[in-house]
């Protein structure tokens, strides 16, 4: 079995956190960053909105009294919204207040002393779901057979992004702010989205490479201890190993200098 | 902390393999191609040979007493050679003879009853180093500043490549034969090699699709159990959430249908 040698990144979410292993993904890219220092863990789940992904988490992390051998997180992304955004009757549709308490929820169970998945040594990192582009999402559904019909509205997956803004803001938590990384980036014209969405919903590499700077923008300017560049090595590095000591030149070291 | 949620594929190696993360690299594949499935750990160690990183094997496996928590390693991929058949001088070089023996002491460390690594459930795949272009190794060489001389040969790093089958006729253990391939792919014409080469040592994405190819046939042919088709994701697709019992329907499942 594998032994917990680096702590870990994890990101959990909906396809767009499940797609960030795509080329170019933001997860390959922090796994390639982070090689050697941290490992990126994917708990993206594809058409996943906050009420089922919520009893997920238990999963995914450990409670207290089972910690030994299970990596660290030192930062976990949590990023929802692009589908709790769909507008009824989609049997994916969240409410509003529903979504934000959910994200409350995910919160609690990791930064609340009394949770039994506390764990004060992780960072969480909100991020807000990117606005639609309802000019190719549109024909993209109705292409479909059967035909469907237009399953998210602009301004409503605005209103979860902005609710995301808000829990960060109560919270104090920091917020990769995609959407509007993407809005901006496009001048505000949401046909100019196409850039940046493959279907008005999900992301293209250069959609990707916006999210993996935001991300590490955040990461320099609130973790910044936690950027790849103020990591060491697990292992050292082959020109620094002594021949003379070869085990114990190798032995693993901690990743803060 | 992260619970073991999902079972792992871990590769193993030098900066072949650390660079798998790259785009197009072959971890990057495979994580893609296992989402929800394994997770791919990757404990390439850029510069490493065998007698380096037979002591960090150590660190990376658990031994049978530290299970708790720890994640099923399902496939382990071993990659080393191409710094091993360096020639002397290099304080990289490693003969032949101690370059098998290491492979051979990796392989008893997980496969041997009597080894405290021993894992019954874990999968040996073993790589062979990439043929080397000294027609672009030599000048990159040379271009540093001091320039060196050529560091690898290509008649040397040929021999390594057939020691790791060697050894994995003798373990009867699938050999995922990445210099072959290659080298097939060239019509056998050294110079060819820059295609998959970028520097006549490391591989380009279009190397990398090679690898990543070599190794999904392998797996298909020799563990199609473990084949990403015939597993089953963790937590169940969105679509078939049932809303009146969430926590139960997204409860984790075992990925062997």
């Amino acid at each position: 079995m594998a032994a917990p040698v680096q702590d870990a990144i994890v990101v959990f979410g909906d396809s767009l956190t499940q797609g960030g292993w795509e080329s170019y993904g933001f997860t390959q890219r922090l796994a390639h960053d982070y090689a050697r220092k941290l490992d990126v863990i994917n708990r993206g789940l594809g058409g996943y909105n906050t009420e089922w992904a919520l009893p997920v988490l238990e999963h995914i992390l450990t409670p207290a009294t089972e910690r030994k051998n299970a990596p660290i997180v030192r930062i976990l992304t949590i990023w929802f919204g692009a589908n709790d955004s769909c507008i009824s009757p989609s049997r994916q549709h969240i409410s509003l207040e529903r979504f934000s308490a959910n994200l409350e929820q995910m919160i609690s169970m990791v930064s609340n002393p009394e949770s039994k998945y506390y764990s004060p040594e992780t960072h969480i990192l909100l991020l807000t779901p990117p606005p639609i582009n309802t000019f190719q999402r549109g024909p993209e559904l109705e292409s479909r057979n059967p035909p469907r019909l237009l399953d998210r509205e602009f301004d409503v997956t605005a209103k979860y992004a902005q609710a995301v803004r808000d829990v960060g803001s109560k919270h104090t938590l920091p917020v990769v702010d995609v959407y509007k990384a993407l809005w901006d980036a496009v001048g505000h014209e949401e046909k100019a989205l196409n850039k940046y969405l493959s279907d008005g919903l999900h992301l293209t590499a250069d959609g990707y490479t916006i999210v993996y700077d935001e991300i590490m923008k955040t990461i320099s300017q609130k973790l910044p201890k936690l950027h790849y560049d103020n990591l060491q090595q697990v292992f050292t590095p082959w020109d620094e190993v002594d021949v003379s000591n070869v085990a114990g030149s190798v032995a693993k070291r901690n990743i803060f200098k």
